[in-house]
């Protein structure tokens, strides 16, 4: 956590924190002290910083901050103007890649249903605690945006009725096509990236997001777990 | 796993996998038939394929795999000609480094003590496990060469007597420079990166860095956790 994010605050103000995991970072892992400085934020607006003027203890474990002299002026980093859609990854792997994607910027993520996205993911748990993660995102990259979230549980329709209307141009990572980013790279920028879960999209829904605009280019010879190829990807294009 | 590796075989040979992960690998999840191609290498040496003969099971799950027709007639792709020297991170976060560098090419690989290194994570049990680690990144990044991995336990040796003597251009990633990755990349094109782990590097072993030769770089106003920092650094110099 490299920046304490609040629902609101204004200038001069004084906040009081409660929320059990923010004092316990406060606390613990900063083991800040009456008087530091914290880099704060306010969730949709600026960044900034204030003084800790109380820490309320009970038996040695923070359960209150009293933050004053809040100060907000500095607005939070640009956005990536990145489209990212993802084949629905395994749960586990899912909460890591929103926290990255959101901490790098990524304005808008589309998770979609594949071929070989598991049915069972769709019913997962943490899919209903993705603001969570992005919150774990902007307060690791430091902004205070959060980006646009779809579910797109429907294939077909999502690549046939929106993906056309998606800015382009439209990269599809695809291990096993014959152009590569260094080839395409030379004269494509792109403002969406697709990527698979394991094991790829098949050929019948490549092609069809191929009608749809997509261009599909390989990363090379190597092929990347989903997590650290959508951040390579988003290195390329940082 | 994108390819079966092996410890040997040759042209034409006959080979027989009792491993039970392989063979869990090849029944579970690609539910292989006698008379399927697989994709294999050797550990080592040359990428190819191999005709399943036999499936030996007992009680439905492959106990055993005979591989006929043994053809290895590809090169290995090229490994990406960069050092990565990491603060060692969290035993968890630790595995999943390993295998995207080995995953990526990344061919030389150092585990560096700092002052942020929590002290147990040499102790950790998952140290002496960096062999499976490479061999998962192999697996999965199609390649059959191992990094070299290197560990160094105390910095300021580390720092002063084999720092300078690894190639240069040694770029260190470090969120607080002034020099943004923008203005470095245009002159240079690093062959060790430098990565801290979590609260990166303190300001002595900065500047440490700095006199051995390391130029400290910004990836911009964002902070990134390690394992998305070095994915998202080797996607922009792959």
């Amino acid at each position: 956590m490299n920046v304490i994010l609040l629902k609101s605050a204004v200038l001069g103000d004084s906040v009081y924190l409660d929320d059990a995991y923010l004092c316990q970072h406060i606390g613990q892992v900063l083991n800040a002290q009456v008087g530091d400085t914290l880099k704060i934020g306010v969730l949709g607006g600026k960044l900034g910083h204030a003084t800790i003027t109380r820490l309320d203890k009970l038996s040695n474990t923070v359960q209150g901050v009293q933050l004053s002299n809040v100060v907000l002026d500095r607005p939070p980093p640009p956005k990536l103007e990145m489209t990212v859609i993802l084949a629905l990854p395994r749960p586990k792997v899912l909460r890591r890649l929103i926290m990255d994607m959101t901490a790098i910027g990524v304005n808008h993520i589309v998770l979609v249903n594949s071929y070989r996205t598991d049915k069972s993911y769709w019913q997962s748990p943490l899919l209903s605690r993705l603001d969570e993660f992005v919150l774990e995102g902007l307060s690791q990259g430091v902004d205070t945006i959060a980006p646009t979230i779809t579910l797109a549980k429907r294939f077909k329709p999502f690549v046939e009725d929106v993906l056309p209307s998606l800015p382009s141009p439209i990269m599809l990572a695809h291990p096993y096509s014959d152009l590569t980013m260094e080839q395409y790279a030379q004269n494509h920028r792109p403002k969406v990236l697709i990527v698979g879960a394991e094991g790829g999209f098949i050929p019948y829904e490549v092609a069809l997001m191929e009608q749809s605009g997509a261009v599909a280019v390989s990363l090379g010879e190597r092929i990347l777990r989903t997590e650290a190829a959508v951040n390579v990807l988003l290195g390329r294009w940082l």
